[in-house]
């Protein structure tokens, strides 16, 4: 049986890659992915000779199970997965799918190769501002109910978690955003600082600062990624910083804010 | 002024290291950090005339001084931080340091360069156990009150969020791991899928599956990341899985379990 392997791209430039994730991608005899990761990916396929096959945004599943047919016959195959396939990616599905096969007739299992996800990427153009505990939460409700999402959102604002939003917003899903602001503000200042990155690491990245109380004034769309500081969270010269607790330590670094 | 930025290596195996890490790396005059991790990148230092400072495990304040030192005397200069710099590294107290500068005296910051965290090694050792929301809590109170982080594992819990737990345990810490457990199986099953990976992606990797009930039971150090698994999360042939709702679609996967 050949080895079927789920690899995280990093969040849209090539060098946010690991040499893990781009060893098994040259190694593979077959490319499976979204059209848009394949064309990110392009560049390291040239002249490999491999079997490419991109599918559009909605066909995760058909595209997943391909894959697992493509390695059952013998083709060592990965599926690519933007930003950390682990989290909100292809990694899941790609195992379900594995598992649910008789085990005789099953790839081997290449293992999740972890990458750069979007939260960490936008969180970098930021400043620091995940340096204490954080929660990470995806917005969409296709596969998740509205009720669990908002009860995430507000038992993370009580435990003063810094939140990391996924899926803030899409062009039906642009009142979600606003009903999590309404929450996290019963239990945070309205000059908590929130940053707004949209397609980090990739062309056009968009960097936005702004507040608790003002942010959902600013363009947030699908690439975005919102996060909301926690009490400590603070700005300074356009820099999101959450601390550690060093200030608390002998680090001279208490009154300079 | 120098250029002063801040890198993720990753979690302890080159292969981990995103590109524009070692580009980093590679065109910086000084590279500073914790020993252990300037051994890691040695075999990349190895001829190229840096300097390089290893300090140990305590003296994070003191290392990154130094850093800023270096850059500010006109020196191109990295902070090498395990994983990735903006989560639980040295993201926040670099950037706090050079902030504290005046503004003619600082170096030019480079920025955080994001790398795979200890939470997303240990993940894809798993299966696929952060497939949903979760919350990433660190366990230390050296600087953080523990009623905090009490606080933050019960609505972390309460919320069904997938938890991913740093620093679970230390030669002085050996009871919070106990009451994390307590807190957890208020909310719930004691069969919640426990995983627990020790120096993830490193030599002598060690992965242990287990459940809520009985998880403290096993090897944990610091070292080791835990992850809780939430309502939803499963165990199947080896592999922990957080399904992410695809199952409620026609893929067939239901039954499956």
């Amino acid at each position: 049986m050949a080895k079927l392997t789920v690899v995280g791209i990093g969040p849209g430039n090539l060098l946010d890659m690991t040499q893990r994730a781009r060893q098994a991608i040259e190694q593979a005899r077959v490319v499976v992915g979204y059209h848009t990761y394949i064309r990110l990916v392009e560049p390291m396929l040239d002249g490999l000779g491999k079997e490419i096959i991109g599918t559009g945004m909605m066909q995760e599943i058909d595209r997943c199970r391909m894959a697992v047919e493509k390695a059952a016959e013998g083709r060592d195959t990965v599926v690519i997965s933007s930003g950390d396939a682990g989290i909100y990616g292809m990694a899941g599905l790609v195992l379900e799918l594995v598992l649910a096969r008789p085990a005789e007739n099953r790839p081997e299992w290449g293992g999740v190769i972890a990458g750069v996800s979007a939260v960490q990427a936008s969180a970098a153009v930021l400043g620091a501002p995940l340096m204490h505990d954080f929660a990470v939460i995806s917005l969409s409700n296709l596969l998740t109910s509205w009720e669990t999402i908002e009860k995430r959102v507000r038992l993370a604002a009580e435990a003063d978690f810094v939140l990391a939003l996924y899926n803030p917003k899409s062009k039906r899903r642009t009142e979600n955003i606003a009903r999590v602001q309404e929450i996290v503000l019963r239990y945070r200042d309205l000059a908590t600082p929130v940053g707004i990155v949209t397609g980090a690491s990739r062309e056009g990245e968009q960097k936005v600062l702004s507040t608790l109380a003002d942010f959902t004034k600013e363009e947030i769309n699908m690439f975005s990624l919102v996060i909301i500081g926690n009490s400590q969270t603070y700005v300074k010269e356009g820099w999101m910083l959450t601390p550690r607790g060093y200030e608390k330590k002998d680090s001279g670094l208490g009154a300079s804010r």
